[in-house]
């Protein structure tokens, strides 16, 4: 029986910041799965700043044509399958974007394992602490960061669901944690999540100095998500030997190759040996599954905690996504399909 | 017997670009050597555009005061000594900057090898090729660049006395070797060297597309000495997994705090996940004699060649480093003093 279903399409591409208009909400009607398919309903999908370069393309992303799919990483349940590797009811993800169902042939798409998914862990979190966000959080501050006992880690962007994973992993390392995020709001939850320090950058003035007087030693592992002025501030700040993990730069993804912002202080790469590297998490694609035990271990004895915040019904994901880019979000954004 | 000596010492703190009139030449009668010290006569001294810093001081370097010597490396002979590890006549290097005569008590004082110095190896380069420029070169490029074979190995300031030594390793291990150089001479020298090919930046109008013709596979190494749009232009360049070597930024030295140019493209960073890191050369002190018999093997073998600009005398070696911002040099820019 043929399935009636919603997906978001790009309207028009963005420029500058995305705006509702760029996004259309299309019905559309799914014919039984065939051979070899399964049929995939939609409990959460994600939206995510990252997801700003796959709207207009950029050198290295092929830009999502025009009455595309919008991306994007989902969690659901297997309704139908013609597959023999799924059954009904198997809880699975994929990268099957803003729908509310999707049809596969199984490619790419994983089960949940009712064993780690259970109490602390809901099933949402593999599309989020556990899924892209929660290992880029992982792998850059772990391979890239390679913070010591002691190191002062400063992350940007922190009450995000990569900076609130990062800053618990460095605590647990023994760092000294500094957050800064854009409201006390935020601020309060990340000392909750047990940050040293943070700092409200709305309220903050000079960042260079701010930065100076919080972590008046410098810092060791300094963790952008959002590059431009902020970036060239930490830069300032760091010690000798210091490492900039590139995770995210939020602050310039709606910008055009001409308006980019970037850094003025690349001299101190020399005089202080600092090094800056950036990640893409999949190329630790053979890693995953460790660290996201690694990590379930650490969310189930309770030294790692996830923060969602989800809004209900796929009739609202491009305003979520609009909203990523005002600072709306603490935690993980998500949208609660069905 | 008091001996009639001669130093440049700092005038007046240049702004911007360094001029003729920072600098003074002056006079000194040096004591006889006291206790356990010795008489250096100046054979040969540098200028090097890393010098910049200490002129204006940064956050990093403390600065010159105004009326003291100019820093720099010096090769001469010992006259005098008082010091049993000093015989006369024994060839030394230190750190005694632009003078005619120094007085030592012999601590960061090295005395020549004559094994290792004669042929193809004249004392000079003690303080080149297997000197801070040369050990800046095999350090960098080995360390940070790591070049593979048939790596594309890009060059910035290539003429100069790193970056000439960079291509040449490069070339050793087996890279593709692309030096960027300010004039023909310049380009035609390092063609001379084994330069795969040489980018004359007088003459390339848009560096980005320049070196994309250049290197149209992308660049896994580039050895940066120049910073600010040329190093922009080059990340555009880079390879997936790219290292940048940040060595000099001659572009940057003589512009104050504000007036840093830096990069625009830190993106670029996540999407082809690069790593940029720069280095003060002394961080590898201990591997320095192993590095230093390494390239004099290669030099005796004839695999490595190194040039050196030699001024003749004293007076001019305010003249020979103002000229260093103009790109006036091909190769080592010494002053031979005696």
């Amino acid at each position: 029986m043929p399935t009636n279903t919603k997906r978001w399409v790009l309207a028009s591409r963005p420029e500058g910041k995305p705006k509702l208009e760029n996004f259309r909400l299309e019905d559309v009607t799914l014919p039984d799965p065939g051979e070899h398919e399964i049929l995939i309903r939609t409990e959460f999908h994600s939206v995510d700043p990252g997801m700003r370069g796959r709207l207009s393309g950029d050198s290295y992303t092929a830009a999502l044509p025009v009455g595309e799919t919008i991306d994007s990483a989902m969690v659901g349940i297997v309704e139908a399958s013609n597959n023999e590797k799924f059954r009904i009811g198997d809880r699975v993800t994929g990268g099957f974007g803003w729908v509310s169902h999707a049809l596969s042939n199984g490619r790419g798409v994983q089960i949940l394992s009712p064993e780690i998914y259970h109490g602390r862990l809901r099933p949402s979190a593999a599309i989020g602490v556990l899924g892209i966000p929660g290992l880029t959080s992982y792998f850059g501050l772990l391979d890239l960061g390679k913070p010591k006992e002691s190191d002062t880690v400063l992350i940007s962007s922190a009450a995000g669901p990569v900076g609130a994973t990062v800053g618990q992993i460095a605590r647990m390392k023994g760092c000294k944690v500094v957050g800064i995020a854009g409201s006390k709001a935020k601020c309060d939850y990340l000392r909750g999540l047990g940050f040293d320090a943070t700092i409200n950058y709305h309220e903050a003035g000079d960042m260079r100095a701010t930065m100076k007087n919080v972590c008046p030693e410098g810092v060791d592992v300094y963790f952008d998500n959002v590059g431009g002025a902020m970036l060239d501030a930490a830069i300032l700040n760091m010690k000798e030997h210091g490492r900039i993990v590139v995770s995210g730069q939020v602050s310039e993804y709606n910008r055009g190759p001409d308006e980019l912002v970037g850094i003025r202080n690349v001299t101190r790469f020399i005089t202080h040996r600092l090094r800056m590297e950036g990640l893409v998490v999949f190329d630790y694609f053979k890693g995953f599954r460790d660290a996201q035990a690694a990590m379930a271990a650490w969310i189930h004895s309770g030294q790692l905690q996830y923060t969602e915040d989800i809004s209900e019904g796929i009739e609202g994901s491009a305003a979520a996504f609009v909203g990523l880019f005002e600072g709306e979000n603490l935690g993980r954004r998500l949208i609660k399909v069905s």
